[in-house]
């Protein structure tokens, strides 16, 4: 049976995490939100599930996955759900936690990549936040970007297993995830990331390596694959990028 | 062996809901970063894991769990490694992918509750950012607080095994996590939370059932258990907070 995976129509978001996990494994998978509503798909038959008073275990928010009965929520949950199944986890136990670990890290930097432009709250227009915004993304590319990517090069360098993995020695869903953070990252930041490259070249080699792995380009170039854009969590405001110091 | 917890001295934070399943568990633990410098172990013994060039699996902050060679990092994943070994985790596989959907759940709630006073920047003063975080923690108690709580009643509703726990039929770190988010909220929000045991009665109840039980009394009790303060993610800053609509 198909995987189902439910999340918003028309962004890249958090679902797109697990779009590349399964694009990778070449899955089986139905896009709810993406489907037909008049058979019974799109946007209403996932609010349905999230507002059901009858699911014994009902979601937060999007992205969730429904593998037949059992509904598995939060990005890194279905990933380390999936992981397994799709080949995308090392066998080893230890390094399950240490991927589990890494993959919760990328999930809090992509939180604070949102909160650039949407500092003050969620319910708000970026309109009527966009001076909290300026600043709140000037400290992200000052100290927050560097942080983060400081450390996950450091974790390829320091990798036993060789550095063109991030955990053990074979592709995992977080070098997937990586390579989509960097590429919402250069596209929200073009200024911001412009030296990536020199700055963090065992990333930015892992980024290239994912980019031509033969599963990913086909999902890249197909139509499944939307654009970013301004809905989503990177989004290009280029009244908050500027150059890294 | 021991468990080694890391996490920073002199306030409960992110490390609190790990010692709340230890401590349920009575397992066998040591607080790192609170131990004695002279017997190498205090703040500047987690720097040196923090830091470390040669570490396999560097974590990227505390809290992380050491246990013999295997570094654990982010508090879900220590509470999901743990969770089995303490007898806090339902058997079925399902369920543990529920139960750590929630966990993270309850994550994300954290880190809002820590945003409401520092929305732009961890990196300046909470002086710095008063007028800003006066607009979030509204937002917080108006929309994100009730949209929180309701779903976590539901999900006690909903609960197919009764609603005295949030996951299967018997105690998971899920509640001792519940019972510590709760407390939180209503140290730092008094106001705001001053109807929470009608608004949400079987959360209210969990709460109680939590703080009653034996181990986590005499934990709560002793001098272990660190009060709450403005070091800390949950803060009371009387002029952030309001009565909930």
């Amino acid at each position: 049976m198909a995987y189902e995976l439910y999340y918003w129509d028309g962004l890249q978001g958090r679902g797109e995490f697990v779009r590349l996990a399964l694009e990778e494994a070449r899955a089986d998978y139905v896009e709810i939100a993406r489907g037909p509503e008049d058979e019974g798909l799109g946007t209403s038959a996932m609010m349905a599930v999230l507002g059901s008073r009858s699911e014994p275990h009902p979601p937060f928010a999007p992205p969730f996955l429904k593998d037949g009965d059992l509904i598995v929520p939060q990005t890194a949950n279905i990933l380390l759900y999936l992981g397994p199944k799709l080949g995308l986890l090392p066998r080893d136990e230890g390094l399950r936690y240490v991927a589990n670990g890494l993959q919760l890290t990328i999930a809090d930097m992509v939180t604070e990549a949102h909160d650039t432009h949407h500092p003050l709250a969620s319910s708000l227009y970026y309109e009527d936040q966009k001076e909290a915004a300026k600043t709140r993304a000037s400290d992200f590319i000052d100290h927050r970007i560097p942080k983060f990517m400081r450390y996950f090069e450091r974790v390829l360098r320091q990798n036993p297993e060789g550095d063109q993995h991030l955990v053990g020695n074979a592709l995992t869903y977080v070098d997937l995830s990586m390579f989509q953070l960097i590429d919402g990252l250069r596209y929200a930041f073009p200024k911001a990331t412009k030296r990536f490259d020199e700055q963090y070249p065992r990333l930015a080699a892992l980024y290239q390596a994912v980019m031509t792995r033969p599963n990913i380009a086909a999902y890249l170039a197909s139509d499944r694959r939307l654009p970013h854009n301004e809905q989503c969590i990177f989004r290009h405001y280029p009244e908050l990028d500027k150059a890294s110091r």
